[in-house]
């Protein structure tokens, strides 16, 4: 592995993987072809070869080189995961009617609503074949048990928007589903592929559970510009979709009568004006509720280092490592 | 099994799977409940108890029974196959804006698109994990692979809409994959649960396809009032909806000038006016395309009934043999 240490863990990870990831995404895109539906790879093009960053794939190849791992396998469930999160990617887009992803159009304003969620089922029974590929039942449990978290954690967050009695702990319960859950199942099934021990499976899991926590976090917090509070051009869409994160989450706890007023006209009723977004920032840097979450994600990225202590030395280690610091790195 | 000779097919399948079935809706009751997100059973309670015949997953448990099983998994199975067919009702419903389904309002009008799209993929993730329960890889392959098809069927259909130059070949595509593909799946597994050889496993495939394109083709006939051509209150959804089933394709492929105008106007260009529905049933009447339509369906419900040669004399049988005739006796 011929890595400069200026590199970032993502950089890192993908030049560790280089071979492997080439030969996930030519399995991506030989399976996301359709014989007899032409407009399932131009609905799917759009998302998988947009330069996505490939992370959750990198971390079930990453997870099976640790663990020993020498069949072909990772690769299909590398190929499984990225196809899990396109699909999740596209159901989003029609139940959200957000209008821009990675920074294009989204597929539900350059196709429409149908293709999005037909093109995103196709997606995720091709995710099923492949995992079934690999002829091992443990891997099939996880990844369908993911499945069904990731759904429940979208409907949970449903239920839980613009309701102002959501708490910390629904809060976590919500990333663990709509992110957490993908990132450790992830890990785990490189971990299982490669036959590791329980001890080692146990750890990869944790290590995914804790880095997309301290992910989903730090996203939450970037859409509110980070801890410096100030107004970019991409700040505040969940804000004005009236989604409850964590940053808001704890400035409620911490309202004045005047400050819940203002959540419960803001978020609750969703009726905004100009200036609101000024004055959710004000009022959550006046409680330091973006530091308080800035640490929670420092506190989750510090929990997924932990996670890799039992595992064997191996070059891989310190990348994963690295890259709980780096995916809440983007915060400071 | 104390089978009353004047019942429906359906009736008897009911009476003799009555024990089995009321295990499956058990397995179902218990399996759409979500810990985490009571808003899941809410929704998939609507459909799943919405008086369903359950048509799939007895088809799963006759062909278990059939090939001799006396195991526990052709339940798993028959609940796997309801789900998935649920899964597929809610993310129709969010496509198609349909307004009706079995006469009650659709999931997205009492609760939103969102819900339709998070609940029918939950339904999904739920329908993986019971059939992974069942240890059967081949099991796994065969619904997954069902699973690819079904959205492949939808996504073209989606193409072919509006199309006028969608021929017969391309329809029967779209309805096997958007029904025999679950039809052929459900009594397939229910022969490899079974253990049963291979000729008979292809025996219970090709019944299911077969009935599949039987039920699918009668529907769309009905659609337009079967073959009596008179508008009930329930016809002519497919013509306003612009959608191209069986008898306006034979009807296109037989216009004269002026009648093919008249289909690219309200299919096409979808410039629908009062009358034109009676128009394209007067028009499909002169051709005898709905007859036509009819006859196809009888052909595909005796190759249905020809199918079953292979299998052993069972009582579920003759039932299963009737039961090809009675999905298309709708249209008589």
């Amino acid at each position: 592995m011929d890595v400069s240490v200026t590199d970032t863990p993502m950089d890192q990870l993908a030049e560790a993987l280089g071979a492997e990831m080439e030969a996930v995404n030519a399995l991506i895109r030989e399976r996301m072809a359709s014989r007899h539906a032409p407009r399932i790879p131009e609905v799917t093009a759009h998302l998988v070869e947009a330069g996505g960053k490939r992370l959750r794939p990198m971390l079930t190849l990453a997870a099976a080189r640790l663990c020993g791992y020498g069949g072909p396998y990772h690769v299909h469930l590398a190929a499984t995961v990225e196809f899990i999160h396109t699909a999740t990617l596209l159901h989003d887009d029609v139940v959200d009617e957000s209008s821009q992803r990675r920074g294009r159009p989204t597929a539900n304003l350059l196709w429409d609503n149908k293709s999005s969620v037909l093109v995103g089922d196709y997606l995720l029974a091709r995710a099923f074949q492949l995992m079934t590929e690999t002829g091992v039942m443990r891997v099939l449990e996880i990844l369908s048990n993911a499945s069904a978290v990731i759904s429940e954690g979208e409907v949970l967050q449903l239920t839980a928007a613009r309701d102002l009695s959501t708490d910390e702990d629904i809060y976590l319960q919500v990333i663990r589903g709509k992110t957490a859950a993908l990132f450790s199942a992830a890990t785990e099934v490189g971990a299982v592929i490669a036959g590791a021990p329980p001890e080692r499976v146990q750890a990869l899991f944790d290590y995914g559970d804790a880095l997309g926590i301290a992910f989903q976090i730090a996203d939450d917090l970037l859409d509110y510009g980070g801890t410096t509070a100030a107004i970019g051009k991409n700040t505040g869409d969940d804000f004005r979709e009236r989604k409850l994160t964590l940053p808001v989450i704890k400035a409620i706890a911490l309202a004045t009568p005047e400050e819940r007023s203002f959540w419960q006209r803001t978020i609750e009723r969703g009726d905004q004006q100009e200036g609101d977004l000024a004055k959710a920032l004000e009022i959550m840097a006046r409680h330091g509720t973006l530091a308080a979450s800035r640490d929670d994600a420092l506190h989750w990225a510090d929990r997924a280092r932990q996670a890799l202590k039992p595992l064997p030395d191996h070059p891989l280690r310190p990348i994963l490592s690295d890259l709980a610091d780096f995916v809440v790195a983007r915060l400071s």
